[in-house]
């Protein structure tokens, strides 16, 4: 990972849903790309914010209080301990920024695995 | 900061070169976009990778043993501890991470004020 990083060459290496992908570290988090189709659970890090920066697409990042409409070129950051549901109606590209080892669930028990793309 | 984020709409409200703006905070860090034209100067960050994702314009980040050139949409990480220089022979529009109060140039007595932006 020491050459430029292609975040659409990336996004062509896998299909499945929800199943970020790491692209590069950045001080001890996972740049990630992920594809997103569907809800996504309600979930929430109590020890992290969750960074989100949509590619494609357009993602509904659902809170318990609104909605946070992200079009390409948008951002936003889940604070922690904030209960949130993403939320995709059609596919949505994304990066994401996590500490490594963060349970993208919010619990370890149904994360998906962190793989290197 | 607690909606959506437009990076394109944020780069609209200034004009410097070489002067991040904060957009958002991610743990402890600060999520800024920035507008480069020219050679910055060589300089590393001794405790912190330097996250560097291109919006807009071709940006060539040497190295001293080689330059990774970095297109829209393409990313790269300079490792804590390497020398680098930005250069942008275009404009430039970047979003970049840092841990809040690290000095863009690597030295505090150089360094941009942090802005909010």
């Amino acid at each position: 990972m020491s050459e430029a990083i292609d975040l659409s060459k990336k996004l062509t290496t896998f299909a499945e849903y929800f199943s970020p992908r790491t692209v590069a570290q950045y001080n001890d988090c996972d740049v990630m790309v992920a594809k997103l189709k569907g809800e996504f659970i309600w979930h929430k890090h109590d020890d992290t914010d969750d960074f989100f920066l949509v590619l494609k697409g357009n993602l509904e990042i659902e809170l318990r209080d609104r909605t946070i409409s992200l079009a390409p070129g948008q951002m936003y950051v889940v604070p922690r301990g904030v209960e949130h549901r993403p939320v995709a109606k059609e596919e949505v590209h994304i990066l994401l920024i996590e500490p490594t080892g963060t349970p993208n669930t919010g619990d370890a028990k149904t994360a998906a695995p962190r793989i290197l793309a």
